[in-house]
C-alpha cells in the first residue's frame, strides 16, 4: 500500500451531537416567508397544520447550535458519520497539482444524503404525536429517504410520485414499499386536486408542483398527518450540517483547509449541508479567500439566470412565497436526468448568501457532467448519481485550473450519491442518446412574468 | 445517542498484509483437481492458458499466508477496511437475547464482496502482461465487480452474460460499460460455441454453463487473453479472507467471539472469506463449539442433498472437474431471485470442510429470506440483496432459538450486498407474485447420474 492516506474516517462518537444554524451568524437577516394567499409574514401558527411545532421554530432559529435527539443521533450511526475521501486516483489522471477530497454520503440506507433529514423529520413529528406522513418526490430520492425513515420511527409514509417518473423509475417506487411507505402516482384519486387534474386528463404526466398540492392537501385533511419537504426550507439545510461538520473535523484532521468547496445545487441541501459550517469562517473572517460554488444544470439555471425576488415554493401557489433565486414557479426544466436537480427555486439560505457574494453559482452542461462521472468511476470506482456528477464536473474544471497555472489549491466537494438506480442515465450517455438543452431563455422570461407582486 | 455502540471500524493502516490460506492448516489435504478432458490431477501448465502463474500457484498451496500486493491494497482501500455492525435494532424487534453481528460488504463500488477477489485478478493479470480478460456473469454482479476492477489496472474486460438476465437485468449490464467493461448476451456471435447455439435456435436463453464455455474458448483463442472467476475456486476463497481478518479483528476490538457464524452461499467465497480466519481455530481446537452455517436456497439445494463428489465445474464440461458437493453440472435450478445462489456445486474447500463436519449447510426457501430481508431493511436500514437474504434468514432463526431458551449467543454474518439493483425481486414479492419452489427431486437425480466416472 502506498504511504498516502486516502480516507478519513470518525468514530460514531464522532457524530456531531448539534446542528449548525447559520442564520446565527448572517450579517443581514433573511427576508421573511409569506403567506401564500395573505402574503403577509408567516407565523408559527400558520405552519402549525403542516410541520411540527419544533420544526417550525428551527425554520426561524437564530440559535448558533441546535441540539441533536438522542433518538436521531440513534437513528443517524446506523451509517453516519460518513467517510473523507482523498481523490488520488482522481487527480493522477488529471495530472493535477490540486488536492482533490470528497466526503461521500452514498452508504446511507437509501444512497444518498436525503436521510439526514429525514430521520429529524420522522422523529419530530412522531414525538408531536403524528402518525402519518404525507409527501411528494420527484425522481424519488426523497420519497424512498422519509420511507425509510418512517420505518425506523413507526410513522406511515404517503408519497405522491410525479406520474412521469413512477412509471420511469419503478425501482425508487418499490424502495419505498420495502421499508412500509405508500406510494402513488401523481395526480392521484386519492385527493381533490388529484382527482381534478385526472378528470381533465386521465393520462397527464404530472409535475412537482402538482404533487406537491397532492400532499399538502392530503395533510391538511387530516389530524393525524403532516407534510414533509426534502429541500429548501432552512430546517431541512440545517439538519444537513451534520455533514458538514464531520466534513470540518476530518479536514483539521488531515491538516488542510479547502480554498473551494462544491457542490450541486437543486434545491440546495446537500451543497448547503456541507459548505455552511467552512462559510460561518468566511463571515467572520478568518477564511476570506474561501470560495464556494454551488453547481446547477444549464437548462435549469435559477442561480446563474434567475432573479433574487419573492416567489411560491411550488406552481400550485400553495407553499410559502419566499425570498430566493428562482426562474418562475412555472418553470418545467426539460427532461435532464439530474431529477434532483429540476427545482424552478433555490434554498432561500443559498440564494441570501449568494446575493451577499459569500457563495458563488455555476452552470454545467448534461453531456460534460456524464463525461466528468465516467472519469470519477474509472478512477475513484464509484457509480454516482447524475446530480452529483454536476460537482464532479466543476471540480474537475477547477482542478485542471490547478493543472494550468499550477496551484496546488485544496478542493473539498460532496458526493450526495451513488447511481445504482440510474443506470438508464449512464445506459443513455453511454450510447449517445443524451442530449444538451439549449438556455430556455424564452419560457424563462414567461415563467418570471408571473412572478407574485410582493416584497 | 444510546451508549451502546453499533458500529466498528477500522483504519485503512489496519487493511490486512496478508490473506489467509486454510490449505496450510486443513487437517486432510483436499482431492486434487482434474483435467476436464483426460480425468489426470491438473498441474499447473495445464492451467497457463487460463491464469497467470499467481493465481494458479496460489491454487494450489499450502502456504498460509499469502501477502496481498501494495497495488492490491491500494485498490482495496478505495471501499476497504468495511464495518461491522451490531444489529440491534433487529434484536429488539426479535426480542432475542442474542447478540447480532454483521460485516458489510454492500460499500464496494460495485456492491457487493466482489470486487475484494476482482481487483486481485485484474491485478495478477495486469502483472503477467495480459491485456484483456473473458470471463461469465450469471445476475451481473461478478461481470460489473470484474469491469470495475479492468478499469483501475488498465485492463480490457469482456463479459459474457446469460441472455436471460442480459434481457432481464439491463442496470448490471450499464454497471459493466459504465466501467468500460464490453458485454455480450451469451449465446453470443463472438465464439464458435455461441455461433452454433445461435444458428440451432436464434432465440437461445443461454445458461452459466453456455456462458463459460464462451468465455473460456475466447480466452483459449487469444495470446493476449486470460479467463477469470468469481467464486468456487480456492484462489477466490483466499482473496476474500481478507474481510473475515477484518472481522476478526474487529470482533478482538469489541471483546465477543462468535458462536455461530452465517453466511449465504452460492460459489461460497462470501460466505468462506468470513468463516475461514474463525474455522481456523476450530481445527486447531481452541474454539470446538463454533459453529458455522452455508445457507443454501432449497431449490438449489447442494450441500443439503447432493452427494460429495467429483463433478465438473460447468455444464459443457470444459472447466476442471473437482470434488464438491454437487447437483450434477446439467442442474438448472428454478429462476429464484438470489441469481448469485442458482450454481450446481459449491466450493470443494467449502464441501471438504463440510465433509470434516467443520462447517454445516441449511436449505431456505424463498419466501422465507425475503421476510427477513423486509424485517431488516425495516430495522437495520440497509436494503438487502436476494442472496444476503438467505444468510438474514438463519440468523433470524438462531436468534429465536436463543430467545426460546434464552442463550444470549454471540452471531456474526457476512452481509455480502445492498439489493438496490435487485428492486424488481422485492417488487415480485411485496405483490405477491413470488413463489417456494419444492425440492426438485427427480430433476436432480437424472442430472446425477451424469457424473463423471473418476475419483
Amino acid at each position: 500500500m502506498s504511504d498516502n492516506i486516502v480516507k478519513y474516517t470518525l468514530n460514531e462518537r464522532d457524530i456531531p451531537r448539534y446542528w449548525y444554524n447559520i442564520q446565527a451568524d448572517l450579517p443581514v437577516p433573511m427576508a421573511p416567508a409569506l403567506h401564500p394567499v395573505t402574503a403577509q409574514p408567516l407565523t408559527p401558527p400558520d405552519l402549525a397544520p403542516l410541520f411540527p411545532m419544533e420544526l417550525i421554530m428551527q425554520e426561524v432559529s437564530t440559535e448558533r447550535w441546535i441540539e441533536i435527539p438522542d433518538e436521531v443521533l440513534d437513528a443517524y450511526r446506523l451509517w453516519r458519520p460518513t467517510t473523507l475521501f482523498r481523490a488520488r486516483r482522481l487527480e493522477k489522471l488529471l495530472g493535477t497539482p490540486a488536492k482533490i477530497f470528497y466526503k461521500y454520503e452514498g452508504v446511507s440506507p437509501a444512497g444518498s444524503h436525503k436521510p439526514n433529514t429525514a430521520v429529524a423529520q420522522a422523529y419530530y413529528n412522531k414525538k408531536e404525536g403524528i402518525k402519518r406522513i404525507a409527501t411528494e418526490t420527484g425522481a424519488g430520492q426523497w420519497g424512498s429517504a422519509l420511507s425509510f425513515a418512517g420505518a425506523l420511527f413507526g410513522i406511515e409514509i404517503k408519497v405522491y410520485m410525479v406520474r412521469v417518473s413512477y412509471d420511469q423509475k419503478p425501482y425508487r417506487r418499490i424502495m419505498m414499499e420495502a421499508w412500509g411507505g405508500k406510494c402513488v402516482p401523481s395526480p392521484s384519486p386519492d385527493t381533490n386536486v388529484g382527482r381534478m387534474m385526472l378528470a381533465e386528463d386521465p393520462n397527464c404526466p404530472g409535475s412537482l408542483g402538482l404533487a406537491i398540492s397532492e400532499a399538502v392537501e392530503d395533510a391538511m385533511s387530516r389530524d393525524d398527518t403532516h407534510y414533509s419537504l426534502g429541500s429548501v426550507l432552512n430546517h431541512v439545510l440545517l439538519h444537513q450540517t451534520v455533514n458538514g461538520l464531520e466534513a470540518k473535523k476530518l479536514m483539521e484532521e488531515v491538516g488542510e483547509y479547502p480554498d473551494i468547496i462544491i457542490g450541486c445545487a437543486g434545491g440546495g441541501s446537500n451543497a448547503a449541508g456541507l459548505f455552511l459550517p467552512f462559510v460561518k469562517d468566511k463571515i467572520e473572517g478568518s477564511r476570506p479567500n474561501l470560495r464556494v460554488i454551488n453547481v446547477e444544470p444549464y437548462s435549469c439555471p435559477t442561480m446563474t439566470k434567475g432573479p433574487f425576488a419573492y416567489d411560491y415554493g411550488d406552481n400550485a401557489k400553495m407553499a410559502p412565497i419566499v425570498k430566493m433565486y428562482t426562474l418562475g414557479h412555472g418553470y418545467m426544466p426539460p427532461p435532464i436526468h439530474a431529477g434532483g436537480l429540476r427545482y424552478h427555486g433555490i434554498a432561500p439560505i443559498i440564494s441570501h448568501l449568494l446575493k451577499l457574494g459569500f457563495v458563488e453559482a455555476r452552470a454545467v452542461h448534461q453531456l460534460e457532467t456524464f463525461e466528468a462521472g465516467i472519469m470519477f468511476a474509472r478512477t475513484e470506482g464509484i457509480l454516482s448519481a447524475p446530480e452529483t456528477m454536476h460537482a464532479i464536473r466543476a471540480v474537475i474544471d477547477e482542478a485542471l485550473v490547478c493543472k494550468k497555472t499550477g496551484e496546488a489549491k485544496t478542493i473539498l466537494f460532496n458526493h450526495s450519491g451513488h447511481g445504482h438506480v440510474d443506470m438508464n442515465a449512464y445506459d443513455a450517455y453511454l450510447s449517445g442518446k443524451l442530449q444538451d438543452y439549449e438556455y430556455p431563455d424564452e419560457k424563462i422570461r414567461e415563467c418570471l412574468a408571473d412572478l407574485p407582486k410582493v416584497g
